[in-house]
């Protein structure tokens, strides 16, 4: 199967995009003009939202995004934030899920970040740790009822 | 001591910013010129620099960085993102960082985040369950040499 690894763009409304994110969590109903209004916002020096592509079929099989912070610290250092990475269920175990995330680090690396992180459950600790992230903090949250 | 919490100014650079975060990590050599260049590219919908200041000297005692997330998951919903949390070591102990942090929290509300997070040591879990949050994943990170 060849897979094309590339940055999301508007076509994926109808490529399965927001079907794979519901695969992660709750998506809820976003409509084109919804979908194409956020994707406007997050096209920015500071944002990477890669899909995998399965190139005979035009399906999207897994997805990964970045958010570049800048900081002051580290001589106003930048730093990438992993998030929202999803494998469609019957893709997996073909390494997709390693290549988005190796192909953030590689946006990072590019755009100057001296570091990259990201949040995950314990059980998916390996699978980070194959991708040549390492353990460091932990994680708080806190939820707002707007 | 009358302590005011306010948004990050230009004027910051001469109030002891740099030297409080230098009681963080690496700060390094910033001039004013790289100062202010940074904290344009930060003056936007999506930070929010916090600042405590001694009302009576002037100086900064403490400070907190928010970095506000769009994802497309939760409705095209947005995440709060805190970072570089510090109080100045002379001023510890006056709840300083609670209020930094709860100013973050209350601004990611009032911008329409569904949550805030952040990464810690586990020796400030506590710190951080005082001011409303909650332990919940690993953090992990990767380093890049550039």
């Amino acid at each position: 199967m060849e897979i094309v690894v590339r940055q999301l763009e508007a076509g994926d409304y109808d490529k399965g995009f927001l079907g794979l994110l519901s695969q992660l969590t709750t998506v809820g109903d976003i409509d084109r003009a919804k979908f194409e209004e956020r994707l406007k916002e997050v096209s920015s020096p500071d944002y990477y939202i890669a899909v995998a592509e399965d190139a005979a079929s035009g399906k999207l099989l897994g997805t990964a995004a970045l958010v570049i912070e800048r900081k002051f610290i580290h001589g106003c250092g930048k730093v990438g934030h992993i998030e929202d990475v999803v494998v469609d269920a019957a893709a997996r175990g073909q390494r997709l899920g390693q290549r988005l995330v190796e192909e953030l680090v590689s946006v990072s690396r590019s755009r100057g970040c001296y570091k990259v992180i990201l949040d995950c459950a314990e059980h998916n600790v390996a699978f980070y740790e194959k991708c040549g992230l390492t353990r460091k903090e932990v994680q708080m949250v806190q939820y707002l009822d707007r």
